[in-house]
């Protein structure tokens, strides 16, 4: 199912800044007996967006119940919101009294191997990098150019994800993930405001440690933070949590920080495939 | 008019990698007398930026064909080409076997004071930056939302363009054009392997240049080179040359080396508006 503006529609305006200029945001949402799970901490997420973009944000009602809709075809899958500053006319300078386009679709979901929650996942070192810039930072904005390029760096199907340096060499994220390290008894996550997606489950997991009384903080993180952490996991709304098995070289167990993360959110109904 | 893979269409599929990721190029050219100026600079920088974002480049014949078929729509006007790695499946790795989409579509031409071009322009510095990534720089890809931001910040008309930082205070570019800057007897411009969109008709000024014997550098420019410079002018496909006239509070007047680089492009009959 396809909705654009909630009207069922097989086409984009050729005008959509979204095409043009990346000028918009999206949502990746997993759906589990026609349901999106949390759908609230993904609409905050994109209202908190647009407000950072100067996009006139979307009626909450109105989109929430499109998703529904959306979802309800599913019995397991995947439903994706592209939210844009809607049509534009030439030019970077967004027009007055434009109107943004809300575009909901699903997907079947993903073929992940599915023991990749239990047993973990092969990662890689990407060579692609991330620019920073702190007015872009966090947002899960259309401009993707990077993991576009950082995914084309392999084909192996048995590596799960890649991880990604910035500019200036300090470890973000996963092309289509966000990263946690447990290492001197405490859980850690890249720091978000120069570069990255805050994700989120990343923005559960944070919350999730801190109820239960776990160390945890977003911080700058070295090449050399992963060599001496005990755990590494990934993290998205589709995936939940996967153990990092192997990155690169380097063999690692699947942990108890990670385990009690993953026990924590399967009793909170959030994960699509328990 | 508007060619969606050379068919006149309406809508662009909401599965796009354009739409979704950013994942493709654009160009735009100005139209004089139903014909587009500068196409085979277009078309090679087209081309390249193919090559380094691995899409299969366009049939350049059926791509000119279609180009000239929507310019001569126009006495004087604007096409833009679109052009994105296709519909993908969801998630970053491009699919297998896909096919780019190439979407060519006219604009009338934008409503520019005319006198922009003798007595020069007003311009700005925009706070929003630039991020730095050598993998992107130079390339006119659809990742655009530092332009939008940029051009966001002001509504005023006299203002005619913003000049824009990179993340480390380099002077960079316009957020719609390139800048030159003459100072020391020399004409430079801003180096673009970091960041940045290196224009057609910068390339052409640059030929230019090295051809009339000017001396002339891609060099790193930073804002104290802005306050020494003897002239400042602005350029792209479609606006040509503007001198600057004034800088936020400084003003300069239009000189020698811009008035003779004009003469050189009205010469060469590359200007829409000559």
């Amino acid at each position: 199912v396809l909705l654009i503006d909630g009207e069922p529609d097989g086409g984009v305006s050729a005008l959509d800044r979204g095409l043009h200029y990346g000028d918009g945001l999206f949502e990746t949402l997993a759906v589990r007996d026609r349901r999106p799970l949390l759908l609230d901490r993904h609409l905050s997420r994109l209202q908190a967006g647009c407000a950072r973009l100067g996009i006139e944000a979307p009626a909450t009602a109105v989109l929430r119940r499109e998703i529904e809709v959306v979802a309800a075809t599913r019995e397991l899958g995947v439903v994706k919101i592209l939210f844009t500053r809607g049509r534009g006319g030439r030019g970077y300078a967004p027009p007055e009294g434009g109107r943004p386009t809300r575009i909901v679709l699903d997907y079947p979901w993903p073929d992940y191997p599915r023991d990749r929650t239990d047993r973990g996942v092969r990662v890689r070192m990407c060579a692609t990098r991330l620019a920073c810039n702190p007015r872009l930072a966090g947002l899960k904005h259309l401009n993707r150019l990077e993991q576009v390029l950082a995914r084309s760096e392999w084909t192996d199907p048995e590596v799960a994800e890649g991880l990604m340096l910035d500019l200036e060499g300090a470890v973000v994220e996963g092309t289509m993930s966000n990263l946690f390290v447990v290492g001197g008894g405490r859980l850690l996550t890249p720091d978000l405001s120069r570069c990255g997606v805050a994700g989120v489950m990343r923005g559960l997991v944070l919350d999730l440690a801190h109820e239960l009384g776990l160390p945890a903080a977003q911080t700058r993180v070295e090449a050399q933070d992963l060599d001496r952490a005990s755990e590494l996991f990934l993290s998205n709304s589709l995936i939940g949590l996967w153990p990092v098995r192997r990155l690169e070289e380097r063999a690692l167990e699947p942990g108890p920080v990670c385990r009690r993360l993953q026990a924590e959110l399967r009793a909170r109904g959030v994960l699509a495939v328990p």
